[in-house]
């Protein structure tokens, strides 16, 4: 079918105003937050309900359409761009019903395109806690999140949106609607398949609903800046804490380069002369607050840091954590291209890694700050270049080849949160084997046979 | 190749002492801890090496031979009887290394045949934790813990076996070997193969090594027994304890049918007159665990506990559980069969579950005891009778039938942790969809073309 005649299907499926066809309304859905070649979509559609959004799945199955599920599109792999062949981007921000939070029993269903931040917010109006918050969570979706596994700052204690996810109801590429999960804490009715949906990228299913876990919040928390003259020694501090049993709900490591770049940014009062700053948080019962907190200060010190800042109240909390979530945005206004990645090693490694990333940096003449999720071994060197100037962006390709093999060399993997997508598939083999790549591109074909859901995301690589 | 032909390559790749073929050898593994007709295997095969498993593997493929790995055979949903087509039965029990704790980065990688209390306790000594206990505990593996997501008594605060996979890497049919997950936090590189390996009970591969998280222990705990003369408190106490944001790190329920088994096996000191008890054990921060016991007795008898016990001593917390650990096999020894269900509702709906099962149980005339994990809606409707007994039998079914029908029908699934197996697979379409069992059999198909890898259980079904 011609895509014109096509744009009529699909005009009766979720009306006229909910498919976009000009070339202004596709180019805007051709690119995510990855560094990669945009591709400008055939069809945008926006269904409204969640049978036309499997009646769209099945039409574009029918019709030989790859499609791609696109939230907010903030994801740094390029999971949400479209496919080349006359792809349909399918957008989920009108499916963004919170159906159901549960009070009594701890969960929520929700639509996939409920933003993360109002979702947060909707659970804690009811004395509830939904601890995921990726970077991106102010627009992000969680049917994104759910696709990515997206992590954030609060893994170490609190772990990633996988380990919220009770259940996910999907369609198939032919439209059938697969149920996978229960609302019930325990379920083994059948495959795991809403495990299988989590880090999918999109390319096994389409979410229709989906079911979170909730828990209590934490009845205190507090938080604390350690200054270190000495990268080593903010790391070495990392490992004490948590040899300690001590687990911060987060743990964050902000370099020089990023330090100095965040203060030029937004002057969040960090200092601009230390190595680097470790941002801690502790939470749960208030005498555990304080008790973990004096501990973590004790053993900063022990380590090695120069100093360490208690927030003293709610406003100086907030400054810190506005400080970190300044560190990308203030990286990212520096040079024209910012490529962000999310190498990760068990935790024990960080020294390890960051030195790695250091020499490399001075190897390849490369300007890299390096921030994140210290306690997780989640870091994110942060290349600033110009993609433009191919001589340099050879240099970061080079840099960012072995920066994974570092990775992996210290049993870490390629990508800790941001996923695989366009942007990394040809590094997966290295960090698994043949026969993973093997057994998942055979699941693949039994489950979309015409390639029609996101292809050529994940296990695309080099043939 | 006929089975002496095949038994010589087995003997060739394990040594001649892990070929077992006499009759009764092959007996001892043809049943597991299910109510179903056993199945005598042709060949059982014991490999002492990781590498020797994946050319078992192999072998069976290569000669159509289907091929089911068991642990220690606990399971309740006849997940490990073989397959009648001369079938392969591959035990693990030799493949019982932990190969690393790692105490730094919170992790263990171990070999499938370990056992989970073995591996417990070698956490503990680490001073470290690792929270699954499922019933079996003391002889089940942590392979046979994966394949089946097993639960356990601590599923309400610390989840289940699923929380704390981080990693499998299992060989494929043809014994090429899958890795997926890594010792770090966060990993999202690649499908979340380690995810669907968990609950599918040995269909899409065999495992070679799994990487497990581990958490520091808690500081403290408390633990109580609240009395009651009437069922519908005690489950209201649930809900009111939950509702409170406590979230013990257990909570069971015994009805009173299953007290007095209790006491009559091994005198709990259990109030026999009682309808009901709850077991509940808080645990943390010693001031946190001080204020939550508190507040759950304030709570018990706010809603209508006759007595709340505390235990004020190790021995006496640890004869609490002792007397919870009891009930299945005080339930067993009463009749010649045990029927052993645990259909799961969200946890608001427990008073409405157990009303249902007491009214099935007079529609039946059947005896059941039922008990489990309160807090998670984890029940477990026990029915005593004898298989042997044709009538009764079928009453048995009719009433299992319609327990599942219940929690159903209270959004609750078929099975919390005993899996599906052979015993539940013609019920899972009644919960899910076709398209889920479709979907789950194009993956299977693809996975496993030729039916090698345990056959015939989760999805065999109604066709």
């Amino acid at each position: 079918m011609t895509t014109d005649a096509l744009t009529k299907e699909f005009q009766a499926i979720v009306g006229n105003e909910n498919v976009m066809v000009s070339e202004a309304d596709r180019q805007s859905y051709s690119y995510d937050a990855a560094v990669l070649e945009p591709v400008v979509p055939a069809l945008v559609l926006r269904p409204e309900t969640t049978e036309a959004l499997g009646k769209c799945v099945k039409l574009c199955n029918d019709n030989d359409r790859p499609l791609t599920v696109r939230g907010a599109g903030t994801n740094l792999s390029g999971g949400t761009i479209p496919d080349p062949r006359g792809g349909v981007v399918i957008l989920t921000n009108s499916l963004n019903k919170i159906l159901e939070i549960n009070e009594q029993d701890l969960y929520a269903v929700v639509q996939p395109g409920v933003v993360t931040a109002t979702f947060a917010a909707e659970v804690a109006k009811r004395g509830l806690f939904y601890p995921p918050d990726p970077g991106s969570q102010a627009v992000s979706t969680l049917g994104g999140n759910v696709a990515e596994n997206a992590g954030g700052l609060r893994g170490l204690k609190y772990g990633v949106t996988k380990d919220y996810v009770m259940g996910v109801d999907f369609f198939d590429v032919d439209g059938g609607l697969v149920k996978s999960g229960s609302r019930t804490v325990k379920c083994v009715t059948g495959y795991n398949l809403g495990g299988l949906m989590i880090a999918s990228e999109g390319t096994l299913g389409v979410f229709a609903e989906i079911t979170l876990k909730l828990v209590p919040p934490p009845a205190a928390q507090k938080a604390m800046m350690a200054i270190y003259d000495n990268v080593d020694k903010a790391s070495e501090s990392v490992a004490a804490i948590i040899a300690n049993k001590i687990v911060p709900c987060t743990l964050e490591f902000l370099d020089n380069a990023t330090i100095r770049y965040v203060e030029d940014f937004c002057k969040a009062g960090l200092p601009t002369d230390a190595q680097a700053v470790l941002l801690i948080e502790v939470d749960g019962h208030p005498v555990q607050v304080e008790e973990d907190a004096a501990k973590v200060v004790e053993l900063c010190k022990k380590v090695g840091a120069s100093e360490v800042k208690m927030a003293e109240d709610a406003a100086q909390r907030d400054a810190l954590w506005t400080a970190r979530r300044a560190a990308l945005p203030a990286l990212a206004r520096a040079r024209p291209t910012t490529v962000l990645e999310d190498a990760t090693v068990p935790r024990s490694k960080i020294p390890a890694m960051i030195k790695a990333i250091n020499e490399i940096a001075a190897k390849y003449k490369l300007d890299i700050g390096t921030f994140g999720h210290a306690g997780d071994g989640n870091l994110h060197p942060t290349i600033m270049c110009d993609r433009r100037d191919k001589e340099e962006f050879h240099r970061v390709e080079a840099a960012v080849d072995e920066i994974f093999d570092v990775a992996i060399s210290l049993k870490g993997t390629l990508s800790g949160e941001h996923g695989i997508g366009l942007a990394k598939s040809k590094w997966m083999e290295k960090e698994t084997s043949r026969a993973t790549i093997e057994y998942s591109r055979r699941m693949k074909k039994s489950i979309d046979p015409k390639s029609i859901l996101n292809p050529g995301k994940i296990i695309a690589g080099r043939g």
